[in-house]
């Protein structure tokens, strides 16, 4: 069998201390962890943004993950840590709410764990870095065969954060950009699923700026024209080919995305 | 025997969710398969870039390696995938010739197959996400002992992309700047094995500008001095001593490096 | 048993070639090792920024790590290259006192070897890039089962670098900023321990400016509100809650910190 696998999602810095002393105390926990990085740039304490994600990177890892997010600003407060279980994976994850958007509309709730048994803990807390003190050492035990009720007591409620839905009317669909990628691509809450078929015209506006172009791919396109198209998850994207759409239309997480037909 | 070992080579960015769904889909069709990050701070698109950091990083790994290489302006055309037999290696890579300067001069023509067997790549293939759909599953079923030519039909024919090579005459050798590293040490196309030996004078210039002293190491040389030396690669390297030419000299990729004798 | 740990701290940068040779190299001696990236963007040629790191990320690792360190100022001079024997690990490292801080007053010296070996290293050494044709193999051999003694004799004496210690008065204690994390937040030379317990008063300056509140935790403070508290190392720690200390005091490492009592 192999090695077990813990991803790593933070907004620490690639060149942090704080990860290199998750790393070093998982390994402590567990020497045969498999460690993955996933994203330690999220914008500090920026829960949408690690909401946003999650719901694009958790999906395409196999069951059997244990996916570690310490994205925390309520660290040493009151608020719960939680071992959620999920397709067959487990995340350890502050009660913020940065996870729930993972959880499709009609999905069964999850089995979530708080964690309060302090024997799987680091034997000193801070009240400053309960990644390194709480959750790497619980998901470290995770891995070697914990069963997550040993964690602590179930939970029922938690925080949840709503990411911004697309609203889809007769003649309509109002969204916003919900992410830019590196090549300044914007992807919209806009599901092309929402969209007229069979050759009916619409238009696509960002901020009121009208994106001319329907293409299948980047390449499609002139180098430097403004286009819309199927991003890979199915979303409403606006690119410009071999350019920046979020430069050209001064765009950005929040812009709004209207569609008319 | 080891895990096998895939490395990933993008223009994503590190904290991409790309990235994250390429090693997931990775990891969904081989779970024991060790990943390591190469580069994902390619420029978008930069094919040159890509070759020139392909030439100097892939020769490193062992025979057996898996080299996934996703920077793909063409994505969603009718360009190929390939998988190429390189030095007891394979490399995943779009057909847009970034890999091919990896190919010395004399070598003999690598094995390439085109990957056109839909079993070995995601059920739904999208237009704008290749690596993910089509390149991670394909890569992850090489580590499980399928075959190349079990991909598609062998090819004999690629796009070709050559790195400017220096030019040498009796009396100069005209070259460039192949790449600037984090010192800002210039690169040079200039093979430190095409200049005189044994003491006979040269002279190097950047752009017209003159590189007075050459030393063997960087310590050598009082620090702030402008100096030539031999690049761990064998090439004619110009830095500052704990400096950085690139800003000395305003130089980049490209900079004109001229040594005439 | 687990596959042997490797951990990789340098200067070169993320997407560095170096770096992937690095990786290479290490593969080509052990293919089973396991790699793990700690930072690559430390300051280039920052001892002082790299003992910090060390100090910080290292005593997390469990025994039986080898850790990599590859900021090498005086690379391809007569400067040693060293093996040390440290808490059940082993660091390869330039001897030029980077890693000396992680010693603490009072510690045996550790077992410290230099390595001469050349059977260990790549066949041909170049002159700028020991990392690669020293370190690498090495440490790559020291997975394999290779003993420090078999990489060269014995040493007694190496560089030492000091980090800054603050100074304790009856009255006062006088420190400086040794990092700046992500968050903005100060790390200081304090030891808190070395503070007024009890609910005695103290006064925290950063450059003069009065720091006014003191908690337990970011979240207790209002958003915006500049506290110190106690840095998950047990140092002083200066931070705005929700912002970043570091712009607010135009602070950076080396501020003067004083506690007043």
């Amino acid at each position: 069998m192999a090695d077990p696998l813990v991803t790593l999602t933070t907004d620490f810095g690639d060149d942090s201390t704080y990860v290199a002393a998750l790393k070093g105390v998982l390994l402590g926990v567990n020497p045969a962890v498999r460690i993955l990085d996933l994203n330690h740039t999220l914008p500090p304490q920026g829960l949408r943004a690690t909401a946003v994600f999650l719901t694009e990177a958790l999906p395409w890892f196999p069951p059997g993950t244990t996916h570690v997010v310490v994205v925390d600003p309520g660290v040493g407060t009151q608020r719960a840590v939680l071992c959620v279980e999920w397709a067959g994976s487990r995340i350890i994850v502050p009660d913020n709410g940065c996870w729930t958007p993972i959880l499709r509309p009609g999905d069964p709730d999850p089995v979530v764990h708080r964690l309060t048994e302090s024997k799987y803990w680091r034997p000193t807390v801070s009240s400053t870095f309960h990644g390194r003190d709480v959750m790497a050492p619980a998901a470290g035990h995770l891995t070697l065969g914990v069963e997550p009720a040993a964690l602590g007591p179930r939970m029922d409620r938690w925080v949840r954060l709503e990411l911004p839905r697309a609203k889809v009317t007769a003649h309509e669909v109002r969204g916003e950009v919900l992410e830019v990628d590196r090549f300044g691509n914007l992807i919209s809450n806009v599901p092309v699923a929402a969209l007229p078929a069979g050759g009916r015209e619409y238009a696509v506006r960002v901020d009121d700026q009208l994106v001319g172009l329907k293409v299948r791919t980047y390449a499609e396109a002139t180098p430097g024209t403004l286009v819309a198209l199927t991003s890979s998850n199915g979303m409403l994207e606006i690119a410009v080919a071999q350019g920046s759409a979020a430069k050209r239309l001064r765009a950005e997480a929040g812009t709004q995305v209207v569609v008319s037909f």
